[in-house]
């Protein structure tokens, strides 16, 4: 074995949406990501878009005649009344310079408050989508390379 | 502004998952991640667990009577046919080699297989969580503190 296997890196979050090109403009717009590529997958079928920021990727999906997301994936504290893959989070250095930024932008804020070990704010994508932001340092600990 | 507020790095992904205590013995076995903390939430109310492995997290909740995941959300294909959050993915640099050491570790192997730009697996954790390795060099472009 030339290493340790379970050595691996975040790549991405995929999210299946209503309209793939309102929800790149929104992850562009809102949150600084780029569109890296589209392309269909035909197993599926889907159009797919990919985005980046950074190492940060989003891979969007629109599904023709996917179902609608239940109204409670957009509440965080009723999101995890199902079981399942549920929000994805991000650190920020400056959580409250970054909701600012977000509110500026039309991001959709659900909340934004301490918590008992630190702070932290949900928003909505334009699609109902919940993001966690945290606040706390960028990361000390990586596994080398980054 | 001191900086730039859209840089922003991956903390964790959300899983509810129905036994905290077999979903947490199933990431630390399989995946490598060692148990950070374990705190309740009232609000929801669940209890919670934050996994670590490198820079990554996975936040866990067990949250008491929670419905069962939709049979196809295990189902990569069939997952985004219905809108929202979805599967995280992750960056190895050697997919041949996780895959194997996985499959020792006894996880759930969906595929493993050559796509159009790359390859790629899809595992289910022991909840039926999907969860996506690609082939791929670590980031190499960051925003700068990793």
């Amino acid at each position: 074995m030339s290493g340790n296997p379970l050595r691996f890196w975040h790549h991405h979050v995929g999210v299946s949406v209503p309209e793939l090109d309102a929800a790149i403009g929104w992850y562009c717009k809102v949150l600084g990501f780029e569109l890296q590529r589209r392309f269909p997958i035909e197993a599926i079928p889907a159009q797919v878009a990919i985005l980046r920021n950074g190492p940060l990727h989003v891979e969007l999906f629109e599904v023709p005649q996917a179902a609608a997301a239940s109204p409670e994936r957009g509440i965080p504290d009723r999101d995890v009344h199902t079981h399942g893959n549920k929000h994805v989070a991000f650190t920020v250095e400056n959580l409250t310079e970054l909701v600012e930024e977000l509110r500026r932008r039309g991001a959709d804020i659900v909340w934004h408050r301490q918590f008992e070990f630190g702070a932290n704010a949900f928003i909505r994508d334009n699609s109902g989508n919940l993001i966690e932001f945290i606040q706390g340092p960028a990361p000390r600990e990586s596994f080398g390379t980054l």
